[in-house]
């Protein structure tokens, strides 16, 4: 059965983007790499079951923003963060207020554009999903109306140890969730966190 | 040597204490009981060793709203919420504004007043414990200030699993902190994790 699973990364203080996002910084000037970094890259081979985790699902749903940094209309030579190949290999539903057509890339991926909502966005995720799991792949505010909607049946939190202040801050706007811890694993780079819906 | 450590049961949003703390409702009337009464009452003997951890110090630091609902020129009826014999059994230095002559407690517990600020309380603490722990108890704004002038050794968030959407927030006003993660264990009533000084 299919369940839906959702990763983000967080400062200590829930940050998952900071500020003043765009192409050079996809997590803004101030979060940088850090949010990344040593777990995902540097000490990859510590953290390699989380990170599998995380493209384990058959199709994924993701913001806008998460998506690239372009705002307003699309800017249709932007196919992603992730280069020719990206790590998703299945159908990717990019949550946009304009529709455009979908983008198949190499590998397995398809970014279709989905101009509804995120609820719709995860049912049309769900069936193509075909009874593997759907993924909330991010941003923040993607994730927060995905909480809010009571659609996430497991979210993993990965808290790198260090305070930004201001940002986007994961269950902002979510007031009134209640949750089950099912899994915590501290290491010392990253406190790996789950829990499943109440 | 004395490290300074600090408890804090939170939110999931990281909330601490909620809106309109009063006498009958000393974290406001939406959390309740909430942060505290699955993991530290109902099923207590599962959270023996964190609970017991609580209480280890040999002198503690707290805040005025910590102590009591009052608020301004002091309350000298009132001696704390935990009734004739507090569980702390050494000297607690209490945050505010005004001076007041120390309370002694049955049990060895002794409240002293501290006018000039956490570092002087944590100060005071650390000549009181004589090599022993000094626990910063709470509540939450002054453990942002202990954590804000980099006066903690060691921190201890007791996770559980609900969101409040709005109160005081551990990490408020707090930037710029790193910590290093040491522990973490998930319970189906609260996720215990602990960070280190950098």
């Amino acid at each position: 059965m299919t369940r839906v699973t959702a990763d983000m990364a967080v400062s200590l203080d829930l940050v998952g983007a900071g500020r003043d996002q765009s192409a050079e910084h996809p997590f803004g000037p101030h979060v940088g790499e850090r949010l990344h970094q040593t777990w995902m890259f540097d000490h990859r081979d510590q953290h390699a079951e989380e990170i599998a985790a995380i493209t384990e699902a058959r199709a994924y749903v993701m913001g806008r923003h998460m998506f690239g940094p372009d705002r307003g209309a699309w800017d249709l030579s932007w196919t992603g963060w992730w280069g020719p190949e990206p790590p998703y290999h299945g159908p990717v539903f990019v949550l946009g207020h304009r529709p455009r057509d979908p983008v198949e890339m190499e590998g397995g991926t398809t970014f279709h554009f989905v101009a509804d909502g995120v609820e719709s966005a995860v049912e049309q995720a769900r069936a193509a999903a075909d009874g593997g799991d759907v993924s909330i792949a991010g941003g923040v505010t993607t994730l927060n109306a995905a909480l809010a909607a009571d659609l996430v049946d497991e979210l993993r939190l990965h808290v790198v140890p260090f305070t930004v202040g201001e940002g986007l801050r994961v269950f902002e706007g979510v007031p009134d969730l209640s949750l089950v811890p099912t899994g915590a694993r501290a290491t010392p780079d990253v406190t790996h966190l789950t829990w499943r819906r109440a």
